[in-house]
């Protein structure tokens, strides 16, 4: 497999991505080459230093970077040389089957939208996060941004790309998919939540279970949790601060130590045609790993045909 | 003061309130008479066995119950006898100055706005929950589920409603107030957080801070934090089951103590023209009690002149 990497991409790059990949290499010594994106001379040193060993790791010269803050669609499109933009085309031309990158998550978004695309037959690709069960299980919860407005179709195929990612990548059969709502019974919620429910309820491929209410995400009552990306978005970035409170408190627990994001790396995003991964900005070197981990997992399940498959029924 | 108490709502009543009417006057033997509304023979043995002084609980005999189940239009009209529609008579005639129950939320929710009715000006009233911050203060949520689908103007108005609560009940001089969203800056997030933004900057005798995000909820960065019904609802209930999961998990903490709703009491209705406080359907004493405290007090700062003259200035 040939898994791209970003290395000049979040807020401890290129060290912490080095790093990463040690961990990854010691774990998985030849299962992947890795293509590393970035400036050659600064990589070439700390691969050194870390012993990288060069059969597995191929530096693709990447002489610019885009900032953190900078404008996503403007830095695209104005640094072809960067990082990013190199992994794009490495992704695009086949000469890698997954990109990965902590870096300036639009410009990561944009790449993704507009340089692979969206699978054929779906409407809004979308983002998705593991959510720790309290049960010691996981689920996943979509949209958790991307799409901060949404119409029913979309939860819909967010249902979808969410089960088979359930499936193949979290390995739950026939995963249970709920909708996120302020209600139990059909009919409750929104005018989006209603309306979606019976494009869920008759949507026969996935095993719809009905509406769940905010109580229910951290207990094991599903495994796929749909909405829209604004709500997810407020789920996901509340649920992560549940880690940084209980460390604060001094309160040692399993549980809440499962929701430090590094354990799951990045953010896949689902519905384009190639793996693309977006790791959070502070990324270490174990999310760095896990989502090559991740990337890895995706191509050896085919992920991105079975979703295709998915699609074309249509 | 004279309040009213619907005795017959929640899942233990009539006994538990009978065990908060208990409690609230040892704490406040003579600020207020309650009006306990509920069948008559039941309440008086409740009252003689738990020493309940007649000078403080008048008995408004209500032969029928609204059942937690019913449908709330239908068995408000159909049920006139019952406590909830003897209680909403009350506190329309003005026999009463607030009124509490935890039975039928939606009977709740349909007395409050069609027996009561909402202030002049406001369009939308709403129901607000206290947030526990992981530094010891307290935050105001709202709307937590009376509108799930809303228009910018409704959080305008919520902003105010929220802003007047957290002044006056919670004693949080000049409140911040801030917007729930998915990005700091202003122009992120849905198209309804979007064109709430600008209608909050402007709103003047508002402390608006910005937008906060999900991982800002349980911390001190702002006090009063406005949404949709939809969001709201779900925080609202994804941080009530964060109590559960931690007393299951033997982690015993203090501010995942402060997640027990019973600290709280109830959900005060704001924008209706007087104190109607909605109580969880598995209330115990300790809420009752604190339900009475509440409404005490959002009659003694007289927050609902407060609030009508908000909405007379515009």
């Amino acid at each position: 497999m040939n898994i791209g990497l970003d290395m000049m991409g979040g807020d401890f790059a290129p060290r912490e991505a080095v790093k990463g990949i040690q961990l990854y290499l010691n774990e998985n010594p030849s299962a992947s080459v890795l293509y590393a994106t970035g400036d050659e001379t600064q990589l070439q040193q700390l691969f050194q230093e870390f012993s990288i060993p060069s059969s597995s790791v191929k530096i693709i010269h990447a002489p610019q970077v885009i900032g953190m803050d900078e404008h996503p669609t403007k830095a695209l499109k104005e640094k072809q040389q960067s990082s990013i933009a190199v992994g794009f085309h490495l992704l695009a031309s086949g000469k890698i089957e997954a990109f990965i990158s902590a870096g300036n998550t639009g410009a990561m978004m944009i790449g993704a939208l507009y340089s692979i695309k969206a699978m054929d037959g779906v409407l809004r690709p979308t983002i998705a996060t593991i959510i720790p069960k309290e049960n010691g299980g996981s689920g996943l919860l979509l949209d958790v941004g991307l799409n901060a407005d949404c119409k029913p179709e979309h939860l819909n195929q967010f249902a979808i790309l969410g089960s088979l990612y359930a499936q193949h990548i979290l390995g739950i059969n026939n995963p249970r998919v709920s909708l996120i709502n302020i209600g139990e019974e059909e009919g409750k919620g929104n005018l989006l939540a209603q309306a979606a429910y019976p494009l869920l309820k008759e949507n026969t491929p996935i095993n719809f279970t009905g509406n769940i209410e905010g109580r229910d995400i951290l207990i094991d009552k599903t495994d796929v949790m749909v909405c829209e990306g604004f709500t997810g978005n407020i789920i996901l970035k509340l649920a992560e601060s549940l880690y940084e409170i209980a460390k604060q408190k001094n309160i040692n627990n399993e549980y809440f130590e499962r929701f430090n994001f590094e354990n799951y790396g990045g953010t896949p995003v689902l519905g384009v045609a190639k793996p693309v991964i977006i790791g959070h900005g502070i990324s270490q070197a174990k999310a760095f790993k896990n989502m090559i981990v991740l990337a890895q997992k995706m191509i050896e399940t085919d992920l991105m045909a079975k979703m295709k498959a998915s699609f074309k029924q249509d």
